[in-house]
């Protein structure tokens, strides 16, 4: 392994200026005027990923985004390795509390700046550059696969079909992800757990156009007031959500399980000042790590309707919407879940309005067994590189595909991410810790060691 | 009265197509990057009243946007009528539901369609022109003066202090005021009560960014669905606002004045069908007419918070806000309720998140009394021109500057308005018949004749 070490040290710097490049597109997969950036951005991964050694690279055409497909073969018999990650980004709003542009990347006290620098460009670009450094060195263990998708933020709807159209060609022992994080850099920790995902989108229709409010308020149903109060209906006082059936197939942990989960460091005052909030809020009778990590939740992502401009404006909308998501866990169908949101929504909803309900994309909740090879495999390299046995972690985010992966492929994924909660993904500023990147492109060659000597 | 009514008649078409000139000045008060347009629309009204035959036609300065103050004396002797409209219009939000550009107003199937083609430049266009006729044709019989304000969509901020400073320059015996609507063209009526307003704008802010929701979700509070739950709690299951104490001051009906009240003609199908609801919605145990007319309400104008884009994005919002507004019957006072307000939302907010309360503006209700001499000569002349005498009607909406005008000037105002519920005001597809505008333009010289006539 010392040839890729030095190999690393020596290249870090370029490493990270061909990072910055790759940052600089900005291949935001919800919104569809950025269609000829997703296609570049396709196109200068797979560039890079036949520069650092493979044998082939392609940008295959999906009925969304292109996915970039790459793979080097060193031994038929050997070990196959599929690295998947996505080249798709956020969107950047609300712009203006971005301190620097979100797409022209910077680099300040020690972290890349910039939408994507954590998730999942930062993430993807470890895995490029570990693979270039093992080819170079001829310290490549096992045979790799890459599969780099342009629509994971809005639920690879693509990914799943071309999941089954290519099964052969996925073939691997196990997939490796980075897009996920650790507890600290201090508590390194591997994810064995993600949660699922449903997510809606309502309208509530009252009158068929803008209402004066003096002429009409108090005597016609406001869409506003009406959604405001549907919403709060889908929580009661205790946290949980009042969907009939929401809880049906949740799996509750064991008295056993709750208090080893509970053992990760955690620090409500730390969290609370991290946060700037005066106190947490969740479902009554749980922790905060049980609530983002087994227990599933219910969140109002928009909400919007009406005059919000400035001033006033004195009116009765005609409309009004809002985006509402589930985190789901083990064993939660979000199919099942997006059904019942529906039915129950349109049940709750007054004769005074109408109501449409539409799922704008879901997933399934994973888990990982810690005993697999591969997760035996990471936990060795996290413990060589950062010097501490990582912990598994059950996070509260969502990759959808994953147990897509499971489902469609019968692959298993190694979550071996080294994002931390101070990257802001998905909110202005994101960023990635130069030593967070420096620490993933050290890790993943030992990752391929360790796994290639697995039984 | 012949004469005036020949003039008319001959210049009809003229007068519209001034209309249409006052119309394509786009004088948005709630927008700041206006201010060019309100000045210009206040010169072209000015010079349009020295052209109608005013003695003098001044725009004078105020903090905000100018007023036109215009007078003509015949009389030293003569009863002065004081006539107040305004020239600012309201925002064209939602924007892409225009059928027409809102500010290249059309005529269309008998009616002019734009931006303030009713509310307010089409009714005050017709005293200008009722008022030129008079002048053309001598037969002017009492002094006019006109207060045109820039300002009475934004609450009529800077009209206060103009009274207070000009109570000499605004004597007069009547004020007169076409700014609301007819049940009908059917059954004409007069406007002799309008509601209150207390705007407020409040802002829920919960983490200091925004955060992912699955990493977050389920263990910290959302502002969107925590500004959902305070928004819902503040009407209860009876359609009462909950805010402690503000009911205290309502004048309740007397059961003779509420049979009264309802006699108004009402098909709560044809307004259900009109409107396009399945259903009304109000306080429990009163009429559409009472909820209107004489109960306050309690509107959510405008609502927002996280992302609103297209597809998704898994966000905690860091904010969410509302615009709520609320009307007000004799005697609440908006200052009172407002406070009332700021301090109930405050109460109920929870720990886990911050809130700003904001007064955006405010009014007091107002009532005209059916037995004064302007009262009497209006329901004269509206019976001449309209074969009916009309109905004393209890509006639910608010012109907060006509209580400052009572309790300012010491003037009572007569509400003399043309407008119909299908005109639809402060919504997309604003318009006014040109029936309404020729009823009003031969409907004002006799008002004019009887209120000189009267004791």
């Amino acid at each position: 392994m010392n040839k890729a070490k030095v190999y690393i040290k020596e290249n870090k710097e370029r490493f990270i200026s061909e990072l910055l490049d790759l940052l600089r597109i900005p291949s935001i997969s919800a919104q569809s005027e950025r269609k000829p950036d997703m296609q570049r951005c396709a196109e200068f991964l797979a560039a890079a990923l036949v520069k650092a050694g493979a044998d082939r690279a392609d940008v295959l055409p999906t009925e969304g985004n292109p996915v970039v497909y790459a793979e080097k073969t060193v031994d038929p018999g050997a070990k196959t390795v599929l690295v998947y990650g996505h080249y798709d980004v956020m969107p950047v709003d609300p712009r203006d509390e971005w301190r620097t542009e979100p797409f022209e990347p910077v680099i300040r006290d020690g972290r890349i700046w910039g939408r994507g620098a954590d998730d999942d460009k930062g993430q993807l670009w470890m895995h490029a550059k570990a693979f270039e450094a093992m080819c170079a060195t001829d310290s490549l263990p096992c045979n790799v696969k890459f599969m780099l998708e342009g629509e994971e933020e809005i639920g690879s709807p693509s990914l799943y079909g071309f999941c089954e159209q290519n099964k052969e060609l996925l073939k691997a022992n196990i997939i490796l992800v980075s897009d996920t994080s650790m507890i600290s850099m201090q508590t390194p920790s591997i994810t064995c757990g993600l949660r699922g995902l449903a997510y809606m989108e309502v309208e509530v229709t009252g009158p068929d156009k803008d209402l004066h409010s003096g002429l009409f308020g108090g005597a016609v149903a406001n869409p506003a007031n009406v959604l405001a109060r549907l919403v709060a209906g889908l929580v009661d006082e205790n946290g949980r959500v009042t969907i009939p059936g929401f809880y049906d197939d949740v799996r509750e942990l064991t008295p056993a399980e709750r208090e080893a989960f509970n053992k990760a460091p955690f620090s409500l005052e730390d969290y609370k000042k991290s946060l700037k909030i005066g106190d947490v809020e969740g479902e009554a009778g749980y922790t905060t790590l049980e609530r983002t990590g087994v227990r599933p939740s219910l969140d109002v992502n928009g909400i919007w309707g009406g005059y919000t401009g400035e001033g006033t404006k004195t009116v009765i909308p005609s409309k009004a919407s809002a985006k509402i998501s589930m985190r789901l866990v083990p064993n939660q169908d979000y199919r099942k879940i997006s059904e019942l949101f529906e039915k129950h929504f349109r049940a709750i909803a007054p004769e005074s309005v109408k109501v449409v309900v539409k799922s704008l994309h879901g997933g399934m909740p994973y888990v990982a067994p810690t005993d697999m090879p591969a997760y035996k495999a990471a936990e060795k390299a996290v413990e060589a590189t950062f010097g501490k046995k990582p912990l598994p972690f059950y996070s509260g985010g969502s990759i959808p595909i994953i147990s897509g992966f499971e489902s469609i492929l019968g692959i298993k994924s190694l979550l071996i991410g080294f994002g931390l909660a101070e990257d802001a993904i998905h909110s202005p500023n994101e960023s990635y810790g130069l030593e967070q990147f420096d620490k993933g492109v050290e890790t993943i060659p030992l990752f391929y060691k360790y796994f290639a000597e697995s039984e």
